[in-house]
């Protein structure tokens, strides 16, 4: 099948560039081999949503299948070094216990810290090597897509689009944290925030890119960007949704970690639009509380779906996709690519992760 | 005087992409004005030693005048958005209150959050508001490279090594930090770091990364590593005795304050390796001690001079210079970056800052 197949290529892409640097970082120091084996063991989960984007608007603008064409799999999957990096630090700066189903990048350096009984905190260690090792992801996805083996026109093309793709991801995550300091904030600074920290960056900037690295005329671009950006606020919502109803096995992170993370999400934006002064009064006062229990999620969940937020919040996702659909079919755009972005628009904001 | 030209077409090209990236982020968001505020506060500061030292490798390999070769000053000024990554992300590590003789990027945050009275905890809003703005940093430092205007064949060359460089300087931070949680290093160890965390990365990979954007053969690179390698070490090793014997109003830095971080120099790990058992004990006690005050610094300080360890570090630092300064005497490159060189070996291990 042909997703499988593209994942496959990706995936080999991204191990291939992995193994090729780990004999220059070993030569530094073989101190290092807990850092590529923290980066291992995150890059063997995730579901390559953004080098799949990637490769799909590459095809969607005329480029050749990923087998046949040199550069196109390396390029893309260097969107996944990038992701890397985002959620390292995310973990840091969220404080998270765990992600993809296993402890954090900061929280394997804190334990094997404390294991090993070495000075000074065991936490800020593991920060610190979190804080590097998302570095060093970052950087080697600039220096993966820049050796993917595209041509120079292609990259130099591709590139105004990785470097917007950056720079909106980074401010909307810093946007993403002041909402959650200043709170109080309304649904529409919620999609801000859910635009550039995850829309954009998850689905319309990946195909974007493809459609650039291919050559792709302004056509092809703003109609898989008018297909990318519902997509991907619809994406958003549904990991918010998740994020506080969703199934931990299935999610990897403990129930309701949103809420005791305190992340202003659209889904908290309705509720306390919607809320009664005493229903608004109980969230300001849970949410963001790091020793929320389960008892205090049932009690947060119970609100949100009371007050119809989550309904709300269901019919926003169920709009975009539909506006996602509209957008696709008519995209002027192969029929091989169109399918293959139509099995997407359902894994994207699939009920279940 | 042809090092403030120089000092001048780097500043100007540094501020210039900084200027053109500002109505982007704004566009996004005002909110993020504050994170533009905290890089230009800390950009106008720093002594541009990586973007000097690469602008002259591509002098000496025959790169032509700053004034009149299109790119090389943005090229080169790329290196000070690294630089100021490292640094952002550095002072989160170590949880310095002071950068440069201002609040670093985090303490500015979390004041700011203070201030507003926001909700959650002001030292993680500041040290993930760092976080994002050394990743921007990051990612900036590299989109200015590619964007720098050198040819494609030129930066094709260049980023080989700018690429080594990214990854030896995350490498050799994670060591250092790694040393101080272990303890116990030896002088062969502490050197190690040296050379990945600082040497290479301040002064052999900019000359390096200036002489291949310039096109220059083996022979003038290898003349240039080899002066710039000795000097890397000297240059780190004057930052380790400025640390612990500097003055505060020059540093930029409370006294002592490597002292208080527990880093594993080579000037701490000389000091063990000739201590007597009661000395080693009360450096062992007190390196790495958040508390250490005036009096406790200046304890460490008798120690470090008594045992002999601070002449040691000296001798190595004049050994390391004149071996610099020999390389570069005999280098095959023009006069005019023979003598720019040998200012910048002044430069780079002043006893003051």
């Amino acid at each position: 099948m042909s997703a499988g197949r593209v994942r496959k290529e990706i995936d080999g892409a991204l191990l291939d560039f992995v193994d090729r640097q780990r004999p220059g970082v070993l030569a530094i120091s073989d101190q290092l081999a807990p850092m590529l084996t923290a980066l291992d063991e995150l890059l063997a989960g995730g579901k390559r949503l953004r080098p799949a984007f990637c490769y799909w608007g590459w095809r969607a603008a005329g480029g050749e299948d990923i087998e046949a064409a040199r550069g196109i799999a390396a390029a893309a999957a260097s969107l996944e070094l990038l992701q890397a990096s985002a959620l390292i630090h995310d973990d840091v700066m969220d404080a998270s216990d765990t992600r993809r189903g296993q402890p954090s990048v900061h929280r394997r350096f804190e334990a094997a810290h404390r294991e090993q009984g070495w000075r000074g905190g065991a936490a800020p260690f593991g920060e610190g090597a979190a804080i590097l090792l998302g570095d060093l992801c970052l950087a080697w996805s600039a220096e993966m897509f820049e050796v993917s083996g595209l041509d120079p026109e292609s990259l130099r093309r591709g590139r105004r689009v990785f470097d917007l793709m950056r720079t909106e991801v980074i401010c909307g995550q810093y946007l993403d944290m002041l909402e959650g300091a200043r709170g109080a904030g309304t649904v529409d600074d919620a999609l801000t925030v859910v635009e550039y920290k995850s829309a954009k960056y998850t689905i319309e900037r990946p195909l974007h890119m493809g459609a650039e690295l291919a050559g792709g005329g302004p056509q092809v671009v703003d109609a898989l960007r008018a297909y990318g950006r519902p997509l991907g606020i619809a994406f958003q919502l549904r990991d918010d949704v998740l994020g506080v109803f969703g199934d931990p096995t299935e999610t990897g992170k403990p129930a309701g970690d949103d809420l005791r993370e305190g992340k202003r999400t659209v889904l908290v934006a309705f509720t306390l639009e919607r809320a009664t002064p005493a229903q608004a009064e109980l969230v300001e006062s849970r949410l963001g509380d790091p020793a929320l229990d389960a008892e205090g999620v049932a009690q947060l969940r119970t609100i949100i779906e009371d007050t119809g937020a989550l309904a709300a919040c269901e019919e926003m996702i169920e709009r975009y996709t539909a506006q996602a659909r509209s957008a696709l079919q008519v995209a002027p755009i192969a029929a091989e690519a169109r399918s293959a972005l139509a099995e997407l628009t359902v894994a994207a904001t699939a009920r279940r992760v």
